[in-house]
C-alpha cells in the first residue's frame, strides 16, 4: 500500500497562533482513499527547515503534501523551498500571472506587485489552480514520488485538493494497492462517549476488524467504521454490517451519517412532511437560528427567529406576560414554553422552539446556576419542555442547548 | 536561545479523527516564554517511529516534548520507546501504582488490570503526576537536553504541563536566554492580506527585528510584532514603538489587540458610551447576533434580535412594506435600509442593523449575484448602507457579512 506524508509550512503553526487543520483534513481524505498518512511535519518559514523536511517525508512515503508558505509575502518560503529541493530554479509562468491579474481586475482591483511572485514555481513542477485565491499550487514527480504544495489557507487548500488533487491520488492508490479500506461514520446525539462505549462492549476493541473509533465533538458523537478487505465489496459490505448492528443497539441515539450535521437532518426531515419552524431565543442568542440557515434552502421550513435577549422584548415580541417572569424568572420551565408558544403562535407555523437560560460565566445561583437551560419544542398536538444542566464554558453550554433543541425536534419529527 | 521541539504520537492525529490542538497550546505557552518550537513531528503508535521521531526532535531542539501514547491500551507505545530510546528498560514504580489504584478507589471501582502498565517508566527517567487521569508523564534528561512525555488528553496533557512542566521550562528558558522575547498581536478589519502588506512594505522584511507576521482568519488580519532583545524591557519596548508605527500607517484598520473579536470590541465600546443596539438579519441567520452574545455581559447593549428570513416576517416584524420588497427585492438597498430602521424602531434602541443578502450556493442572478449583500446601519443621526460582494461559499458569505456590520458599527463608535 501506498503511503503519504504531510509537510506543515508557517511560523504561525508553530507559534500556536494557528491549529493545523490542514493536516487533519488530508489525512482524513487521503485515509478514505486507502493512502494512509504515516507522518506529518510542521515547521517555520525557512528554506531550509522546509528542504529538510521534504526529504524527510520523501523518505517515509511516496505522496508528499506540502500545505502553506505560497503566499505573496516575504515569509512565504515554499515556492523558493520547492525549487531548492527539486535542484531547479524558480520561473515565471506568464498564464499563472495573467490568471491572478484577472482574479483581481474581476474584483475591480488592481493587482498588488507583491502577487507577482506567485505567478513563479520551479522549472519542471507544474501549477495547480487557485479557484478561491490568487496562490496557485505546486506539483512535481520525482523518482516515482509525487510532491503537491498546496495553499495553507483552507477554504483554498480543500477546493484545489478536491479539484485537482483527490482524484489523482485516489487513481494512483488504487492502482497499487493490496487491501482496500471501507468507511463509515455514523452520527450520534444524546448520550455521551462513555455510555455510547459501554453500549457497545466488544464491538470496539483495539484489533476488531471492523475497526470502531469514536470521536467527539459538541455532544455529537461520531463512530467511525473502518472495515479493511482484500477487495473493495468485502470491505463495503463488512461495513455495512456493522453499521446495521450498531444501529440496532444504539437505535435513536443514530441520527446520521458522514458529514451531516442535526441541523441538516432536521431540515431535510421538515421539508420532506413540509412542516415549517420558527425559533426564539434567549440565552443562545441566535445560534439556533444560525445552526437551521447554516443548511442551504432553510428559507423552505425556516420562516423567522427572535433573538429576545431583554425581558422587555419576550413581552414585546413574543407576548409573554410580565408577571410570568416575574413570578418565575426569566429563565424557568413556564417561560420556555410561553417563549415557544408565543413563537409559534405570531409565525403561524407547525413547530416553534423555545430557550432560555444561563450560559454564564455569571449570572448562576444556587438554585439556578450556570448552565441551567430550559428548551420547549411547540407543536399543534403538544408542547413539549425539558430542562438540562450543562457544563463547561459560555460557548460550550450556548452550543450544546441549541444542539439539544434541534435532537428534542429531530425526535418529534421521526416517523 | 533554547529551543523546543513537539513530538505528537497517536494514529488518531494521523487519521485526521483528532485535530492536534495539544501542538498548538504547547507551541502558544512556549514561545510565551521564548522558548520557541521549531519543529513538529506527528506520528502513528509505533515504536520505531516514535524513537525516530524523538531523535529527529533532538537533533532540533534542547527541549523535545511528547504527547499522547501513555493511556493502558495496546496502541499507547510512548512508554516503551522512551525506553528504547534511552536506552534502558522500562520498570515498576511501586508509588504510581498506588497512585492509579488510589485513582479507581476513590471512585468506587476496582483498577482495570490494563491499567498497571502506566504504572512503570523507563529506568532512570522521573514521573510526572496526573491529578485529573490515570497516565503519569515521564521526563528525562540525557546530555544536557531534557525529554518529556505528557498524556494525549487535552484536559490531562494541560493540567500536568502548567502544574509540572511549565514552571520548570520557564526556569530553565530564563537561565540560559541570551535574549528575550515580547509578542504583541494587532487585530484588523477592513482591508485583504496583500493590501496591508503592501502599507506596510519593509516593515515585514524577514530578518527585521522586531519581525512581523501575518495570519489570516475570517477577513481578521493579525499582525503578531515579536521583538528580540537582551531584556525583556528593551524588548517590550520595541514591541510598543512598532505598535505605535503599524497603528500610524494602518489607522482605523487596527480594531483591537490580543485576542479580542470584533464583537468584543464593539461591545466594550456601546457600554462605555451606554448604547443599545438591536439586529435584523436575513441572510446571516442570526450570525450576527450571535456574535454579539458570544461575549459575557452582551445584555447590557444587546436588546433584541430578528431573524426575518421570509418576506412576510419583514413585513409582519420590522413593518416593511411589500410594495418595496415587490419592487426592489428583499436584497436591495431599500430593504436593507427599511430593516434597520424598522428594527430600531420597534427595539427603542440606539442603533440597529439591517442584512440583507444572497448566501447561496442558489439565489444568484447577473443582476443579484450569489455574495451580494447589503448592510444598514441606522441610529438617531442618520442611516448608513453599504452594498458588498463577498466571495467563497455560503458559510464564508454568511460570517464575512456578519463582521462586515460589526466593523461598520465601530468606526460609527469611534470617538
Amino acid at each position: 500500500m501506498r503511503k503519504a506524508s504531510i509537510v506543515s509550512v508557517g511560523n504561525e503553526v508553530l507559534s500556536g497562533q494557528t491549529v493545523d487543520t490542514n493536516a487533519s483534513y488530508l489525512s482524513e481524505q487521503l485515509l478514505s482513499i486507502s493512502l494512509p498518512v504515516v507522518s506529518c511535519y510542521a515547521i517555520g518559514d525557512d528554506i531550509d527547515s522546509i528542504v529538510r523536511a521534504l526529504n524527510l517525508a520523501s523518505s517515509d512515503a511516496d505522496v508528499v503534501l506540502a500545505t502553506g508558505g505560497l503566499g505573496p509575502t516575504d515569509d512565504d518560503l515554499t515556492r523558493q523551498a520547492f525549487a531548492k529541493f527539486l535542484g531547479t530554479e524558480l520561473q515565471l509562468e506568464n498564464q499563472l500571472l495573467k490568471r491572478i491579474e484577472d482574479f483581481f481586475t474581476q474584483r475591480n482591483l488592481q493587482m498588488p506587485e507583491k502577487n507577482k511572485i506567485q505567478a513563479y514555481i520551479p522549472s519542471g513542477a507544474k501549477a495547480l489552480a487557485n479557484n478561491t485565491g490568487t496562490a496557485p499550487g505546486i506539483t512535481a514527480e520525482v523518482k516515482g514520488k509525487l510532491f503537491i504544495a498546496l495553499p495553507g489557507v483552507p477554504l483554498e487548500m480543500k477546493r484545489m485538493f478536491e479539484e485537482s488533487v483527490f482524484p489523482r491520488l485516489k487513481k494512483l492508490a488504487s492502482e497499487s494497492r493490496q487491501v482496500q479500506i471501507a468507511i463509515r461514520k455514523l452520527k450520534c446525539f444524546g448520550a455521551g462517549e462513555s455510555t455510547i462505549s459501554e453500549l457497545l462492549g466488544s464491538l470496539c476493541r483495539r484489533g476488531r476488524n471492523p475497526l470502531i473509533n469514536c470521536t467527539v465533538e459538541h455532544g455529537v458523537i461520531t463512530l467511525h467504521i473502518i472495515a479493511t478487505a482484500k477487495d473493495k465489496d468485502k470491505a463495503q459490505q463488512m461495513v455495512e454490517k456493522d453499521e446495521e448492528l450498531l444501529r440496532n443497539i444504539l437505535g435513536a441515539l443514530v441520527y446520521g451519517t458522514g458529514e451531516q450535521s442535526l441541523a441538516k437532518v432536521v431540515g431535510q426531515k421538515l421539508a420532506q412532511q413540509k412542516k415549517t419552524i420558527a425559533v426564539a431565543e434567549s440565552c443562545t442568542g441566535g445560534i439556533l437560528a444560525k445552526l437551521i440557515t447554516d443548511i442551504p434552502g432553510a428559507s423552505r421550513y425556516f420562516t423567522r427567529g427572535w433573538v429576545t435577549y431583554s425581558n422587555d422584548a419576550k413581552n414585546s415580541e413574543l407576548g409573554i406576560p410580565p408577571h410570568l417572569i416575574e413570578k418565575y424568572g426569566a429563565v424557568s420551565e413556564k417561560v420556555a414554553r410561553s417563549m415557544a408558544q408565543g413563537a409559534r403562535k405570531r409565525a403561524g407555523t407547525d413547530f416553534a422552539i423555545g430557550i432560555t437560560g444561563i450560559a454564564g460565566p455569571t449570572g448562576g445561583s444556587e438554585q439556578k446556576p450556570v448552565g441551567l437551560v430550559y428548551i420547549s419544542v411547540d407543536s399543534d398536538s403538544d408542547c413539549e419542555t425539558q430542562r438540562f444542566i450543562f457544563f463547561h464554558d459560555r460557548g460550550f453550554i450556548r452550543l450544546r442547548a441549541a444542539q439539544t433543541a434541534l435532537n428534542m425536534l429531530r425526535l418529534r419529527l421521526r416517523i
